[in-house]
């Protein structure tokens, strides 16, 4: 069973080109804390804007840097099943110990829940490592409703899910319909705790890049029952988290990294990197929480 | 500061009228519970059906036979602020001690947070009573944002919000930025144990007027600390709570009613009685939860 | 059949109570026009902010200054069945030729496509005077069918609808579903032209308040065919028409008929005046008409 | 400047692989109607589940089949700047006319109009072709409005727009305020007469696989100003495109142009093939307009 915090990692860009140096430095920082691991071209890692080839080289060299005490998750949703399974098997290959697979969303008349369970069926078939699944709505435009995760709770490759809709009902309802040894993971750290409260086994945070203690600190006192410390924590990084992501997206998750000690660098076009007005909110919100190096 | 578990009533009606009658027998199983009170004319008493003179009533009878020692909450909320206002006053002289006042939505581009701010200060200045702020997203499709709700809890009239959005981020914000008197109920039991673990004072909720005990149970277990059995009972009627709200709405509550020992009967038209599906899914729900009485 | 260009005028309030003789001013101006006849207690009147004494007495009053040859329609939809027929009956009493009748919308998960033709069939049973439909999905967050509409279009007593959505294709559907002698109306003035194109029978504009003439241009060149000259009207008044309603909504328009010569006056509470922002775009698009009058 | 009715064409699969032959028949249909061109990967070629070789193939073979007087359009919108400008310079040396360029959307709080502007402007910079912008509101969640695609209209290399929202106030105001060799089309047949009346140069619908004639014979109609006749074959196709597009997609379409006597096929996975229940109302829809041939 997989648990605890992860941090969806942004891809370093330099000139529009992926820095292995910056991305290095990242990681050895976060070697050095309480995450359970990284995944690798997720939506923070700005997969939507990044080639076959370098999501594999991405995947590798990753996996060659982390601490082996770490997990490796590959992002590997594609529109198409056939797609999904090439690229799910790269990252395999490439040493991801998991894959976090998105839900196809383009054809939303045609994105039922039978095309939905027939294609997470299809990718959990062939591919060689466990398969947890992905719900963004918010950038996919498509809930996976929790009638359809339990239903694939049950598949044997399908281990678990994150889901980001920030629906706690849903997640209540997940947990509770899908069998002990699935993992129910907050999408964001602004839910952390009361996911956690209902039965979640961690978080795949925007945040967790930024104050991967903080998070882990959530998670673990809930896991201790210590609530109210947990509750104070919780509420404390609830601005930070909305400024990364629903405010200021990847943009705003690559300035605060900038700012807390981290290589963030600029997003690839068509996304443009945070105005000055985003930075100062970003910054303002960091210096509440300490965490201001430069 | 107001504390615990409300219900808010559903209106009961015979041939289209209303029956004090059962209204009567319904209120005397309450006044056995460990309700804080009752709302009567929420969306669950279906005041946008009822007239302005039975509202009146249904808050004298209702006052009348609630134990003394339990709240009357009135839903006062009207589309003008004129007309909030003196439905307000009404309510206070029939012997209501709160008023929870929904958002007025139809001009949905007129309803900026300016003009909804501007709204409640203009209402709690009148108001005889304290105003508890309702946020009913799925019914108004209006969003009272935590920025607005925490800037309305300084005036010193208005002592809570009822937030309905089931968004756990929100709620958690709006506590986080609320004076330490300013109550946040949840606005459905389908989230009140992670609304409790993050602060809230307590809920109003539809399926308190089918189980208040087990309701009751999940806020005092919630604020003994004991975790994990407020969340073994939250889990159990998550199932029941679909069904009496977003599924079937007041219909559904109605029916459930009947089935667990009060009195439902029939909505007012346009909305029809639950159909024989819909009683067969709550039947089932009430069943597993040990509840069907006839 | 009903047919022709309607105003769903304004209520002119002057310290929060109806002006009458504003409005018999603007009547007075409106009955010089090729407009069909006015609508009363639409959206654009406030319905909402309006009590039901104060609508009957707005509807004799403008039935006796309206020009004889000049339809009053009573707005008279309320959310239960039976306050709607009960207001329709007093509109009948008043002096109304027919009623607009929103549909009902507060409970959006009961109100299903069976709710709402149960709704529509009981009220035009029971009506005195002919029923038109009146969807409004921006303001309502319920979308009547093509499907619902034609369905309806069968009854004897329901002569036509208003459809504001804006949706061309759904217009389309339901005029090519209903009995020849049943009339379909433009909701906004903005897609007049192209509805007239499909087979509508006219509008019901808010627009038409401020420039009545342009509006019953662009239905009189589009009947006679000559659709160039109407498209040229047509594009001269879209941004006009988005200012006075998706944009500023009834404070817009009221604020565009103080300028163009009417009078209009400030919306009740909680609707806020239009912004001085908002009154120079209006003024500048009213200036591009050359309708500046003060 | 470009007009006229275009097929955005389905890709032909067997066995989940692209049949030539079944490409090359479908084509040498089409070349025998009044079509001014075919669009080749765009949404109803399921451009999202084909990778980048075979949409080179597919271009270049279109254009080899294609008849000389009609244009060939590529489909070429990829989320990243680099990666679209990559693939539009393939389908210009592949033998592409113009390239359409679907809108970016996976980040939807970062995809701001200045994000858009910005991605049209540096396409246009550097694609060889012409381009044309494409707004699919219903499949990317993001809607490209009049205001900003007029001011992409003033690039020189930005030769017109396909608007598939339905919004046929929206595409007044983009011809409005476009100069006089900017082509805005119709994304779908169900509105194709009511936007050429407002202006529109044409079409871009899934309808003009099945029907080309109809589709052609509207649009030369409403030039000639036959706008009784044009309204008659308009009113016809609602439904066969209703369920060609928004009810059953791609599959759909296929499924349709099967009957109709062109190669559809089934669509990649995860898309699953039309029921047998939507078979046959397109069955249905077919028969009404005499186009069943097997």
């Amino acid at each position: 069973m997989i648990t605890g915090i992860f941090a969806p990692i942004p891809t370093p860009f330099v000139g529009g080109e992926i820095s292995y140096d910056h991305l290095a430095e990242n990681i050895a920082k976060w070697n050095q804390t309480g995450l359970a691991g990284l995944v690798v071209m997720g939506s923070n890692g700005e997969a939507a804007y990044v080639d076959e080839d370098e999501k594999v080289e991405m995947w590798a060299f990753t996996r060659k840097h982390l601490s082996p005490d770490k997990l490796l998750v590959a992002g590997t949703g594609q529109e198409s099943t056939r797609a999904t399974i090439r690229l799910t098997k790269k990252a395999a290959q490439a040493g991801a110990q998991a894959a976090l697979v998105l839900s196809p969303n383009y054809f939303k008349a045609n994105m039922t829940p039978a095309a939905l369970e027939r294609f997470y069926r299809d990718v959990a078939d062939e591919s060689p490592i466990p398969v947890l699944i992905y719900n963004m709505p918010a950038n996919t435009g498509i809930n996976l409703s929790s009638a359809l995760v339990t239903r694939l709770a049950n598949h044997p490759n399908i281990i678990g899910v994150k889901d980001s809709s920030g629906n706690i009902v849903q997640i209540s309802e997940t947990i509770k319909g899908s069998p002990e040894g699935f993992s129910v993971f907050a999408g964001s750290a602004s839910f952390l705790l009361p996911a956690v409260v209902m039965g979640a086994r961690g978080g795949t945070l925007a945040t967790a890049n930024v104050v991967p203690d903080l998070c882990v600190k959530i998670y673990e006192l809930a896991l201790q029952g210590k609530i109210a410390e947990a509750r104070e924590i919780q509420m404390s990084i609830l601005e930070l988290n909305a400024l990364v992501t629903s405010k200021h997206g990847v943009a705003g998750l690559k300035a605060a990294m900038d700012m807390a000690g981290y290589f963030g660098g600029e997003p690839r076009r068509p996304m443009l990197p945070a105005s000055d007005e985003a930075k100062a909110e970003i910054r303002q919100a960091l210096e509440r929480l300490g965490r201001v190096v430069r």
